[in-house]
């Protein structure tokens, strides 16, 4: 079997393993599954889940396609071919409580084919995890970045302190001089190039992350599923979200990929949350627990050493 | 006064019976006002409405800017100069009700300064102004057709065909495979080389249309503003605000600009319903008044002859 088949079955494996483990922490919510083909190549399998007791709204999608990019992608990307086949898993899990954080998830594997005269096939893996508190509660901000780099030092100790980095920088909403959340870990075009590790090992290292979305979110999620909450912390929560809107619209690669190669808009959109509120120039209250939120929202924090 | 300062002028009287004329037909709603200063150069006059008796949140906003863009959008607009003037009135607003329709209109004049060895200053006009029921209602939109080609039709007969066309357009969520409403007009880079009419008649015709903009959106609002709605209504409304934040979001060039451009983010965004909602893969009921309108959201339709 060669990199790409694999890669592409352990990722489907994984999409089971998260849903399976989100249902039973849920309690009442299912995955509604809808398989999809894309036009030019491939398809996927969309997993949603909707209205469950702790989860509002949140997708685990699988897909793999292949095609043709747009020469224009192709040229973006500095592709040697515009024949390319992708693969990987994309998570966005909105909850209802307020004082649980939204979270992301996406690993992802890239290929060209091979050309003559060019030489080997391009490849690469991609990823990211980034949590987005709408309450930051430091401790559980430490859990979330010592987790995250426990699992990037079993691999390569260079990893996590450049992944951190390059999260902050990719999880930010430039108009509003603001980061998305907390951040996380988040890497593109890691391959033996740019990396010390070989192409299976790499596999490995993208396989554990992936595995560690399971354990990590219930950790956190668990904590405040139950706690009460206002209208004012509603209210506060659907602001985030507009944020967590405009960032996916104005910023995400991703999305951008999906909508400009004309992806499965559903399965890309389904990272939006159900609700979300635009207030004109909305101010949090001097000393409340959104200002201390608003103040952390920035890069560079040293999480793991705040608590 | 030149062409910049007299324009700057008529604008700003412009904003001024816009909000004078939307405060006496909503009743209880009042304009904030904010001023605002650019770093780069120049400022605005933003002007909020909230909580309206009809209006739920709108903005009318003049702004008056001026400096240098970044050599990429200089270079990406073709103009020989980076040092730029744009002045102009924007105008985006939601009611409460889901049976009258949101409006948007903009109405804008830029100039870059002369270049020594390329000739004279570059200047243009532009705007465009367009309609989005959540409900389309046939004789609104014919009227509302009817209007803008009338008042298109006083400066050149070839400007309402062209510039319809130009917002069918303009006005499309490519992803989606939709328009954001029923259309309007759009046009740009308007002036000597491209129209037919001179630097004075082309501000007379701009200034036509602003004046337009309250007695036909009041005309429409009034028409259905005090009839009771269902929650389901209001369901469809929050979609169909959704698909507005994502055209705003993901296609509409005042919105890249002015992100791109570093602009005051509240007056930009102001754009933004209060309310929005993403539901997984939402479908209209067949047969239903969501369907009917969900079917003519697309281009090229008469709406002149069609009621």
């Amino acid at each position: 079997m060669n990199m790409r088949e694999s890669v592409t079955e352990r990722f489907r494996t994984l999409q089971d393993h998260i849903c399976l483990n989100l249902e039973n922490f849920d309690g009442s919510g299912r995955f509604q599954e809808d398989l999809w083909q894309r036009e030019g190549g491939g398809g996927g399998r969309t997993r949603i889940i909707l209205g469950g007791d702790c989860i509002e709204k949140g997708g685990v999608n699988f897909s793999a396609v292949h095609g043709n990019l747009p020469d224009k992608i192709a040229a973006a990307l500095q592709l040697p071919s515009s024949a390319f086949y992708a693969t990987g898993v994309s998570i966005v899990l909105h909850p209802h409580n307020p004082l649980v954080p939204i979270i992301h998830m996406n690993v992802r594997y890239f290929e060209t084919d091979p050309v003559a005269g060019k030489g080997e096939k391009t490849w690469w893996f991609g990823g990211g995890i980034d949590l987005t508190p709408h309450y930051i509660i430091e401790d559980q901000a430490t859990f979330f970045h010592q987790s995250l780099k426990t699992t990037c030092d079993h691999h390569d100790p260079a990893f996590y302190p450049k992944f951190k980095k390059w999260a902050d920088d990719y999880f930010y909403i430039n108009h509003r001089k603001e980061t998305r959340g907390i951040g996380g870990i988040f890497f593109d075009r890691l391959n033996e190039e740019t990396s010390s590790l070989s192409a299976d090992k790499l596999a490995d290292f993208v396989m554990e992350l992936g595995y560690a979305f399971a354990p990590i979110y219930l950790h956190i999620a668990g904590k405040n599923r139950h706690l009460p909450f206002s209208a004012q912390q509603k209210e506060w929560q659907n602001v985030r979200r507009g944020r967590y809107v405009e960032f996916n619209l104005v910023y995400d690669k991703g999305t951008k990929f999906g909508l400009e190669t004309d992806g499965r808009i559903e399965s890309i959109l389904m990272s939006l949350p159900q609700n979300a509120q635009w207030f004109y120039n909305y101010q949090v209250s001097e000393g409340s627990p959104e200002a201390h939120t608003q103040a952390l929202l920035k890069k560079e924090i040293d999480w793991i050493s705040l608590s």
